[in-house]
């Protein structure tokens, strides 16, 4: 016999009754607030198209790297959870029984995100009331798989249902944005933009740099050969974006967060040499900290937002990367510098209140010692929310515990889910909300903070303070 | 209608009526301990004139860097403030205007231990009973103004009233003492002491080092442009700050914790070399590390204890040190190493049980990594307390949590407030019995120390620590 | 008048009500499974031979860093305390002298686990009631002292008191093992494991390295003058190990977690350096590097499980290395880097579900930036117990807050005691025991678990994982 699967109305809130008692109270006034998502990678496609989602294990597993990475981890081999090769090569294809190991082994996710995130979406969407196990595998899947399958549960419906006030997806300056044209187009009033993430004609080790330059010379006209033509074009996508994509924002990538300030005819020069391939890994580094200057420049000037996500070393497993490609869950977190590394940047332009820099981190220890000092200081600075592996109810309370005291909360930006999986958003919005009531309760319950002021701090969490520094 | 401001007796207390019971308990008993200020940076001729502070805003917001620049980061400019530039031109003068910006952006110092210190300087010290915002800004500005005319508000009257029995203030090697010297010829009796801080003679990237080292020659009559003379020299200001000034202690604000042990032949050509101006930055960190190495042996001849507070990256920002001058806000933390860095003078006199090194962090990851190991084991190191952006109710919760396990509370040396602003030292010292007393009440509620015990490190670090810290 | 010592049932479990009834009938369910230590530093001698463990100061303060290093960073000299100097010189002789010291500095170990270790010790084995002091220094000495030359105070009935199910201790490849077959052939059923620790023969820096490999040599009658003749020295002992020690795991000390993955051209010629004792720090390094993959190579081959032990900056103090050798609690940890470092090993045989690889670390930075996500990926890793200095109760919580979230719990292996002091075995699990439960009561106090989750979770990481990770 299979355990009841329930939602506690109390999940996440501190244990302690005094702050809890005013978390509910806070949670009460915000849950019900549209989801502003300024930040992601959900597929346009999908609200394009509008077609059915398939079948529970290739909507839940097959592309969530949360999930088979976890699995993997434990010796389940990917071929088996249907991820795909990149020589073609077999992999299951049979749904149901990669849900059926998925569903076995549901105690390897105890005390993750991935196990809340599910459990919302198994309860709030498709009413699932049984905990997933071995034995009820096959029935969860009939029950979700067949809702897949009605019109209330196309991506149109979800993201109404999902009450979505604005999602911003993620595309390269070389997308000509079809899907979100074809949005606007179809009289559907879902709101859908897109971020313009520059990562492929920027940094020179990105797969295809070379071709990506050629390509991005072809669809704007400019000289891509030439820095000045280059920038151009960079420019020229910027506006396409904004104009096609209703893009507000810009968001880059990179290993670290070093940046460069180089005189023209420096940068000039060790364009030249990125553009001929030939060139070492520090002047690729270099040439990655000038376009982040670049970028700001251009910021100041067409008004679109940054965003900085540095610190991943992305696909540190060259065996798995060969076998199945990027974003396979070997992606690990590096100790990040953000003092030396932006003050070229900062130096430039950082006193810029026309200019907004969102940072993030996969290191924490940056969170008091940087960049609170830093966003608590510079008006071109703000600090993103806790993010990826830390996106998660103890990741999210470490941030605020260590960012607010120095940098408050009017330069944070409240919450981005940053996630592929649509599924998941209302859950992920529903746990920085939750947690963020959770942290303002104690400080209310340990008297720092009056009650009217933890319920304006709370809306302004969970939605004033995104569309503002989104520009939404 | 404004909104009542209220201190509540158990604010910062934990939330869990367990370990807030006996918090409760705890802090009655330490509430009253007289303030122990063994560090920190007021004026000392505030004590020796004895003139009223001037106006709420020139006193609470123009020269607090915590203050201004939250406002800086959110878009207020500095002039529009009042902070003077180094060039004389245009500032706000009208103080009553800048107390309104501040009056208006209150929101922006939410969660923030500005926010509390403030509540507590106005509510205990000038009996304001609004919070303040836009509406009440002219009313309440008023009320602290009247009150700063009366000479129970002048320095002295406050430092009794604040319960002050010894205070701490910091000065140069080439300072006088004229203030200290008249004070204590003035018949009060308040106790007031010095620190002999030596960067602007032991740093060579300090402003004016050459003719600091010229100065110091000169009021010492010592040979200056000799390693001995100069090392003769700084010995004979120590001498000189302990006998006018009562000095018990030297401080170091260096860039990072770097130590050296030349040999007198090496140190001497590197002294040569860094007077000349004619010095890598290399070098230049090698002389403060030798410097660091020479104050510790002088420490052992006179009995100073020395304190670093190191890994401040000063004046990040080139634009307002330009414009405004150092000290506005722009000193950002940077990741620190104590293992390597502190060996040479460790090697040379770690074992000294007449040594007393005092270790501040700005890079909280050292302090269960590096600092408790550290003064765990040598006889010559203790623990500063939780220091600066970590001055703040989560940042000494975490200090204790990652300190007490390794060092025990007898390497710590109680609090320092560290400021410059005076109204707020009442409420610094509160705050950090009040956090402690949480802390060693979540101890007793745990079961982790017996009642009797926590009393007793309540008072130890409410008071007794300091003073047997700092000889005082 | 002495105060009562007592161990109060709800120790160590959190404050909050509702966290705490949990967390108690967690731990009524795992408070008496029998005790797995995988890792130790126990002397299988006393096993074998044993004899009566002498009196108590030589038992609980002369051979335990953690106690006297303590004292010693208070000013207390070691040889006061009876630490044997290496020169043989005077230290104190007389136990009681000793116990006296200690009993008057208990203050000092106030809010540490060595003061939690101890009263566990002193009231469970020796059924002490007061709490240690000056005062009752010399009654306490001999109650104890009197029950230690019992024959129920002996190792063998002291293990089996403490439900021991399985030890493991820690020997050289150099060992013959002779305890272990000792205690093997002695037909006492305890169960005792060694655990094959090849740092002397590894580590070119290592006291000995030469004659240990030509010691090494002789053993095993291979040419340990050759790359291929020393890796096959190194196996062999290994097979000898396993055969006649029960030995399941292997354990590296490493000042850093460097891997190398050379040639074996290049790794031969660099072995050939090492082996002639003029080689640099890097190359040193370089070798231990490459060891760490050669062993990884043979765990794959002989399913000895690798523990990684990285970080230590062993005797950081040369004054009391020269007087009074390693193991001083001079021990300080540094920065460890594991995503760069550990990727040579992990791009050879990361993949590998046959290799399984415990990381530690004394960089608490990285449980969440880079163990956790390691470990949540590589099949071959997982992540170790909160280690040596965090082996205490918030050392124990930050580890399950910062690991869980991304690793879960199944990428971690229960606990270690990693301890050479017998009597603070059963003190230590019973600390991890109640920490995690009390970290599980939390998850389901918040509803981020269900109770039968978190009483599966306490069993596995009280007993099962342990036994499962090290292949007990």
């Amino acid at each position: 016999m299979s355990l009841p699967l329930t939602l506690h109305p109390d999940r996440l809130f501190p244990a302690d009754e005094a702050s809890r008692a005013v978390a509910r109270a806070l949670y009460a006034e915000v849950k019900d607030l549209p989801i502003v998502s300024p930040h992601g990678h959900t597929d346009p496609r999908w609200y394009a198209e509008n077609e059915p989602f398939p079948d529970p294990a290739t909507l839940f597993i097959v592309p969530d790297h949360y999930v088979f990475r976890m699995l993997y981890s434990q010796g389940v081999a990917l071929e088996d959870l249907g991820v795909p090769r990149r020589d073609g090569g077999p992999t299951e294809q049979d749904s149901r029984k990669i849900w059926r190991i998925f569903a076995a082994n549901q105690h390897l996710f105890r005390g993750t995100p991935s196990a809340m995130w599910l459990a919302h979406a198994f309860h709030e969407v498709f009413g699932v009331r049984e905990r997933l196990d071995a034995d009820n595998a096959d029935r969860i899947y009939d029950q979700i798989d067949a809702q897949l399958k009605l019109p209330e549960f196309r991506p149109r419906a979800l993201f109404e249902r999902f009450n979505i006030e604005v999602i911003a997806t993620t595309e390269s300056p070389l997308d000509e944005l079809k899907w979100h044209k074809q949005i606007k187009t179809s009289g559907w009033q879902g709101r859908v933009l897109t971020a313009y993430r520059p990562d492929p004609v920027v940094d020179p080790e990105f797969p295809g740099f070379a071709e990506n330059l050629v390509e991005l010379g072809r669809i704007t006209g400019e000289d891509t050969t030439s820095w000045r033509g280059y920038l151009a074009a960079l420019e020229t996508r910027r506006a396409y974006f904004r104009e096609h994509g209703g893009c507000t924002s810009t968001d880059h990538g990179h290993p670290t967060a070093t940046t460069a300030d180089l005189s023209p005819k420096v940068a000039s020069d060790l364009f030249d040499k990125v553009r001929s391939g030939s060139f070492t890994a520090h002047e690729a580094e270099l040439f990655r900290g000038q376009m982040l200057t670049e970028m700001a420049r251009m910021s100041i000037e067409d008004g679109l937002v940054m965003q900085i996500h540095p610190g991943s070393f992305r696909n540190h497993n060259p065996g798995l990367l060969a076998k199945f490609g990027r974003d396979k869950g070997a992606d690990i977190p590096t100790a990040t510098n953000y003092v030396h590394a932006l003050k070229p940047l900062l130096d430039r332009f950082g006193n810029e209140t026309r200019l907004s820099i969102i940072l993030f981190t996969l290191d924490e220890t940056s969170y008091s010692r940087e960049l609170a000092p830093l966003a608590g200081h510079y008006p071109s600075l703000k600090i993103g929310p806790a993010w990826w592996f830390y996106d998660s109810p103890e990741g999210m309370r470490r941030y605020r515990e260590l960012v607010t005291e120095t940098a408050g909360f009017y330069n944070t930006v409240g919450f981005n889910d940053d996630t592929r999986a649509f599924l998941s958003i209302p859950a992920r919005h529903d746990v920085a909300r939750r947690i963020d009531c959770g942290y303002l309760g104690r400080l209310v319950a340990e008297h720092r903070l009056d009650l009217d002021e933890a319920q304006a701090v709370a809306r302004d969490l969970a939605h004033g303070l995104a569309k503002k520094a989104y520009k939404l």
